[in-house]
């Protein structure tokens, strides 16, 4: 199972709106005979690409997998038939597919057809691993992550606006390694004005995530990078209030029926998107907060100091009166990446 | 060295003005015949401790120490001569008295007298020891340590005030163990009046470090737990404009020619603190930084999100334009105190 889901783990990023799945084939005698994973939306499913490998040699062996084969006719046909086809005797599962269609309709299906099925192996790391698309299927929005760059006395930009860079060459590069593993990257129109940034992997992810501009008046510039579409599709979503007269060559507009994180992420998930990465100012970063749209958060934290009145900070109100009202949040252990600090919080 | 070292650390927060310091005797065999520390300013020093404790055996054998002996009356009489006296061969010496008073006198005292001497062993683990006595020597005022606890939203109190607790009880405690190694905690009239604290170490350090409010105004409130006297000794600075008729029973107050952290400061070095603590606001804390008076910042950061605005932040402005003018500051490896981070840096 631990080789499987590393094998699922190859897909990161270009598995939406599917889960990232990994498999292996062991023959009668305990030999691994065959190995797959599904690699993007429309290729074959883990099990089928390493039951193919495996052949003739499945027969009366075993198939390890780190989800619940389906049982449903998507794009491709169901898996369960072809592991039964197979004839392995025996599947071994890391966890249930959360998916309604299937939710436990694989398994049942293969029990029905007489073959031996393991639930529940590493489960923690399968769920971990596709944590975005469980959190999907159960909320009908995609897993939301926030990521920011402050100094260490909390600050995202000095008050003149300049913000390059907080953070060093090697975070930069951290967060170039984020985006990868997300289906949109999110902005609003003032990110855009004040920073006109890039957003893209740096072609870590083909193709590149899509870019997103959460934008309330359409007041946006006629020049900016995110309309170079060679580089990436960019997607401009406006609430209906929205009167500016913006427009840019291939860059598609987004009517939302509110101009709020919410809707923002319904559209995206109409899309098929699993995870996106805010990387917004903290007018949004709140609002998305505040809507239930953040599940994770990933702060860079610079052994900088910048100061300045009014401070500008990673996060607008949240609405709390006291202290104790605010959560604790349950963190991953810091690391260091060079000169700068990375914590991860759950929310 | 390395026992020598443990030695000179018992003394933390209660040699000032003298450095810590550590002695270890070994007879002409090598055996250890004798360990001493210096414990309190006053007190033998450490050498005079640990040959007291060899007597005889002490003769043609070895001192290790961690810091030059002195060659200077002061309260005590020169350890260079009781260490001649002793009839010790050897001195081992891990650094330099920076003393003005000393400074490479004690060890020209020894070699004089006929005495091998080793110098720098172990020198950068001894300079780290003292490096508050060493700024001191260096710079004629106290070494600044500058501490806040924030939220991971850069944020130490919500728009409403409040701030108790954003970080957890033991990083509360971890306070406790960083005021008994200074000799002075600065808060400034704002945070008296906001937070009315105690400021003390708990009992960790006897006596508890002097509690010191720098005011400008001296519109302090009549109540206020730094008041009380019988838990630990209040000092309230005030600069020469300062119209206010505050006063508190046994309470001292100190007029400085200017109401700034540097005249604070040399006020404090004219009192033999060697190390100090800023708990202060943001205005005080960037003052105190602009002015050269912190040369470390302990930042304690708290997985939890306040939000807010105007946004309570640990600094106000340090004039900073670009953020390419702020310094990249040394840091240690963050640590976690339970659910906290702690991340230190230099300045």
């Amino acid at each position: 199972m631990a080789r499987a889901l590393q094998l699922a783990a190859l897909g990161q990023g270009r598995t939406s709106p599917n889960p990232m799945v990994g498999a292996v084939v062991l023959d009668a005698a305990g030999q691994l005979v065959g190995e797959g994973f599904h690699a993007a939306a429309g290729q074959p499913h883990a099990e089928v690409g390493a039951l193919r490998q495996a052949g003739e040699r499945a027969r009366g062996g075993s198939l390890v997998v780190t989800l619940e084969p389906c049982c449903h006719h998507g794009r491709t046909p169901p898996c369960s038939e072809a592991v039964i086809a197979a004839g392995v005797s025996t599947v071994v599962i890391a966890m249930e597919d959360p998916n309604p269609l299937v939710a436990g309709g694989g398994v049942a299906r293969l029990r029905q057809a007489g073959l031996t099925v393991i639930m529940g192996v590493m489960e923690a790391q399968a769920q971990a691993l596709n944590r975005a698309f469980g959190h999907r299927q159960r909320h009908g929005r995609p897993y939301g992550l926030l990521k920011w760059a402050m100094s260490v006395d909390g600050r995202t930009a000095l008050p003149s606006g300049d913000s390059q860079w907080i953070s060093g060459p090697a975070a930069r590069s951290w967060v170039h390694e984020l985006r990868a593993g997300c289906d949109a990257v999110i902005v609003g129109g003032g990110t855009l004005r004040a920073d006109d940034p890039l957003l893209t992997s740096r072609g870590r992810r083909e193709p590149e995530p899509l870019r997103v501009v959460l934008s309330r008046s359409l007041a946006l510039p006629a020049q900016a990078r995110l309309w170079d579409q060679s580089v990436a599709p960019t997607l401009v979503a406006h609430g209906p209030g929205a009167a500016g007269t913006w427009s840019a060559d291939g860059v598609e507009t987004l009517p939302l029926p509110a101009c709020e994180p919410l809707a923002l992420l319904e559209a995206l998930h109409a899309r098929g998107c699993n995870q996106v990465l805010w990387e917004c100012g903290p007018e949004l970063a709140a609002a998305a907060i505040r809507q239930g749209c953040v599940q994770e958060i990933a702060t860079v934290i610079a052994p900088k100091l910048l100061g300045g009145e009014p401070a500008r900070t990673p996060l607008a109100s949240l609405g709390l009166e006291r202290v104790q009202d605010a959560a604790v949040l349950e963190t991953t252990p810091p690391v260091t990446i060079d000169r700068d600090l990375l914590w991860t919080l759950r929310l």
